[in-house]
């Protein structure tokens, strides 16, 4: 189900800028029982692109009528929404005046993620590095090349994971997902100063740490500190929070602490799925 | 005038790789008197980029009728060929069987070309970082979002150009072109081990002048150095060279290599103008 610029058999200029130069943002929602979850954080983070990019967002009432519409009969998938720059301008530089071009689509829910989140996953190291740039960090925008790239470095489902390391050897994210680890009694996770996505169940689980009294730091992560970890998890919108089990080589528990914030989230309404335990 | 995947006619499906990810290359060639110029250069980087990103290259055949087509009514314009890793996949990862996307596209001459080759350019320092990863750097992908951003940073079409520089401070190159300076009888331009991308012409011209006696250098080089320089140009294969008179707040003369290099250029068969001086 799609619908482009609110058309169901819109179709895609092949000079939109989102195609030629990935300059686009976009979200991925999980929807539940005919709603997408976290709806509200999505929106603020597509304003938030769309503020830094300088693209105008989408009407409110529109953008809501139609997910709406798009997510109403499904009881359980997941939502994309992408938003480019549209047509126009001279090479790189912007037309004076955008119009934005907007694709919401819906898809099957992935298989295994419920299962996932109970027993956890398997995350290898990948060699395709992860950019430094301040400019693009935590924007969800549409230049992922090299989150393709790391993706591509091994073809098989499992490990389902692979890990992505700036040029200093930290830990940045997963190809499409958040990581933490529990070290002591404290949570941490990569800063996102130069590189990687910021997450809306990152952003969600750093809030719900601390008011849970769970101290959480924002950090360089080597991964050697990473693989000496108590606790390993990644998480997205899809996903929640799935505990990884093997890291580059090295055999990890699922903790405590990773329990908890699934339970969290669980109440928290940000999960599609029940985890199968 | 416009081809998708052979057909005039052609739409760009919503789920290609290339809008969704920036999972794409591209190359933009100068056409004069009907046809592309440094074509086998612009063909054997395509393919030099497709087996980087391991995207199966159209047919030499195919692509060949299709961009002879497209250029032989055409005096003087510009040619582009955009070629995705198509739709299908989970997520980043690419599927198992990959079936492009090819665009191709004839566009207008700009205006000035000619002009600018003769009387120079002002290039301004852009904010933007170029980013720093060696997984990406030099090739022609379609993930260009923080190049659009660093020609965002100013409306005008005076400065002409922008100087994109490493997180370092290093040159890495003009937001649409490679750059070159002289200093003493060297000509200098930046290593792209780790980022910007490796234009036919910024090749064209390291075998040009080496084969002309000129020495050259590929090295790291900070914005106060180029500043200092006796001769600073840019260049790209739309440009050819075009000299640059004021970087960011210093006046520049143009120079004998420079004028040199571009007499050599046109010589080659690389520009489609004559300079108008």
């Amino acid at each position: 189900m799609l619908l482009i610029d609110g058309t169901p058999h819109g179709t895609v200029p092949a000079d939109d800028r989102g195609l030629n130069y990935g300059d686009g943002l976009f979200e991925t929602c999980a929807v539940r029982d005919g709603r997408p979850l976290l709806w509200e954080r999505h929106l603020e983070r597509l304003h938030r692109g769309c503020r830094h990019l300088r693209i105008p967002p989408p009407l409110a009432a529109t953008l809501d009528e139609e997910v709406r519409g798009l997510c109403r009969n499904h009881q359980q998938a997941v939502l994309k929404v992408l938003l480019t720059r549209g047509s126009g301008g001279r090479g790189y530089r912007p037309p004076a005046r955008v119009e934005p071009l907007r694709v919401l689509s819906v898809h099957p829910w992935p298989e295994q993620v419920a299962e996932r989140a109970c027993h956890g996953i398997r995350m290898r190291r990948c060699t395709t590095p992860s950019s430094a740039n301040p400019a693009l960090a935590r924007i969800k925008h549409t230049s992922r090349l090299e989150n393709v790239l790391a993706r591509a470095e091994w073809a098989a489902d499992d490990p389902v994971e692979g890990l992505m390391l700036n040029l200093d050897g930290e830990v940045v994210e997963g190809t499409a997902s958040n990581v933490f680890m529990v070290e002591g009694d404290m949570l941490y996770t990569p800063s996102l100063e130069r590189g990687g996505v910021a997450g809306i169940v990152r952003e969600l689980l750093l809030e719900t740490a601390a008011d849970a009294g769970i101290p959480v730091a924002v950090t360089a992560l080597p991964l050697a500190r990473l693989k000496q970890a108590s606790e390993v998890f990644v998480c997205n919108s899809v996903a929640g929070i799935w505990p990884v089990v093997w890291c580059d080589g090295t055999d990890l528990a699922v903790g405590p602490v990773t329990r908890r914030l699934q339970g969290l989230l669980g109440a928290k309404d940000a999960l599609a799925y029940v985890p199968e335990c």
